[in-house]
């Protein structure tokens, strides 16, 4: 749920007269892109979407964050293309923040993860890292080892009011990843954050890709591990095999994993469950209750981190 | 801010095939209509608004405001034109809740309200009074008089944690107003929260009407006066005169005011402003703090209806 700046309907207007995407006739803000305001634009050439960035996405990062959309855009990904106004010009501003306007993505995130959702999932994950292999520009993982060790050390103190013996478990669980954290593994730009809410669907088919806010350089099995946290559990929080069997098997439709790659699925698993423990650890214990942000349970992925944790082999996984 | 309620993407893609309205691509939720969890579908054949009804529309009030927002379609008023499904049923039911599709609306709502707005909207105010003349079905106000009296009895306990001697002077007004309020002057169906997030325009020209769900049986001259109370103050809560000529020029265009109507607006506004504060009153003293529902501030709605006592004829108002 977003939608944080409101902006002037006069401001609106003259911002969009600036494109050549056809007059304003609505401008509806919309629920969607929790870090952003996000509004659906119908001018009379059709629909549109107009992202104000809040103060999460780092001003510095729009060009990376732009580029790489235009990128995959232009190499057949279903993702928002950032428009151009008419002097050329991608990243405005409007309302005071930096403003951009994008394509609009037919389609709908499922709100249940169906099995014949993960196929079309992996096929489109490994499209993008294929797509992005020529992408010049560079973003580091914020959220990596060295950003769980910061959120470690900020949540501790106050863990257990979450989950008695939380401050500990995290601690234990950053020694355990740290020295083991793999770095030799594949390459390139990451999604980082494709959850349901941020992959489209019509009907069976996937439509879209959104919502590249996270994305950086890391190992690309990461992102599959995202993945596997993201769709392959069921609302009970137990594993679904079959779903991360059909997910890894479209992945490979489109790259072929490593064996390196596979073996280290286990453990790039369970750090990307702690990656969500930890923020969502941190949102929980820092944000006023009186927020119009939907906070979400840390202990869901405490939970898929502890499944993790009792795998033996990747075999566990269905691969 | 709105969205409670989050539909099943398959629930909802069968919901739409119920309708002769296109297949539909694209469901966002959107931060529209405070009572009501809206969604703007967009179908191969265009834009559509699906509104599920939470608990403070009464499921008993739909067909009078289903019918309402059909006649006044019907009669060239730019409101929103409930769509039946292939079975010729208006209000269906979906995520459990009572469920209509209705047609959608160009323009935006003025976030700052010009003087320039002031007279199409009185114009439309008295479009849609003269179109419902005709409208067989009924509903009481339960927002009038002995309504507020409840309010008066439920807020006034606590009244004074929002400003020292407001639950005095709630009823004291309450005692004022009472046996003054105007009974005889001309009645029909009003819509009751014209404000200018209810009012959409593209560009100078209005271009639609929404949000009918306290439309109800009253004194027409009691619209005027709450379009007075939201319209003709300006941020700081100084009156602007020349917005209310206007509004009541514009007005008059399409209806004539009666002498009696027209001595009775000091009143009506009064009493206007006593309703939103009174209600608003309520929301501060009993919402949640953490609810997803923006409270809005009472005192406004004090200062204006001080501004209203210290009115000596109507001139004041620039009539």
């Amino acid at each position: 749920m977003a939608v944080y700046t409101e902006v002037d309907d006069a401001d609106l207007r003259a911002f969009v007269a600036g494109y050549d995407i056809g007059d304003l006739v609505s401008a509806k803000g919309i629920a969607e892109g929790v870090e952003n305001s996000n509004y659906l634009l119908q001018t009379t050439a059709g629909p549109w979407i107009l992202t104000l960035y809040e103060k999460r996405v780092a001003p510095a990062d729009l060009p990376f964050f732009m580029g790489l959309m235009q990128h995959c855009a232009a190499r057949g990904i279903d993702c928002p293309l950032p428009i151009r106004d008419r002097g050329g010009v991608v990243i405005r501003e409007l309302a005071g923040r930096p403003a951009v306007i994008v394509s609009f993505l037919q389609g709908m995130s499922p709100r249940r993860v169906e099995v014949g959702h993960c196929e079309p999932l992996g096929a489109a994950l490994a499209h993008l890292h294929m797509a992005v292999a020529d992408f010049p520009m560079r973003r580091d993982n914020a959220l990596s080892v060295a950003g769980w060790r910061q959120l470690v050390e900020q949540s501790r103190p106050r863990a257990d009011e979450v989950a008695p013996g939380l401050g500990d478990e995290i601690a234990r669980e950053m020694d355990h990843l740290e020295p083991r954290w793999p770095r030799d593994l594949p390459a390139g730009v990451i999604h980082a954050d494709l959850f349901p809410n941020n992959v489209f669907f019509l009907g069976d088919r996937l439509s879209g890709l959104i919502d590249f806010y996270f994305a950086c350089n890391d190992v690309l099995a990461y992102d599959v591990a995202i993945c596997l946290n993201a769709w392959c559990f069921e609302p009970d929080l137990s594993f679904n095999a079959t779903k991360a069997i059909r997910m890894i098997a479209g992945y490979r439709q489109r790259r072929a994993l490593g064996a390196d790659e596979i073996a280290a699925l286990p453990l790039l698993a369970r750090g990307a469950a702690f990656r969500f423990l930890l923020t969502r650890l941190y949102d929980w214990l820092n944000t006023p209750s009186g927020a119009l942000v939907k906070k979400l349970d840390p202990l869901e992925y405490l939970r898929k981190l502890r499944f993790h944790r009792s795998v033996r082999s990747v075999a566990d996984y269905g691969v």
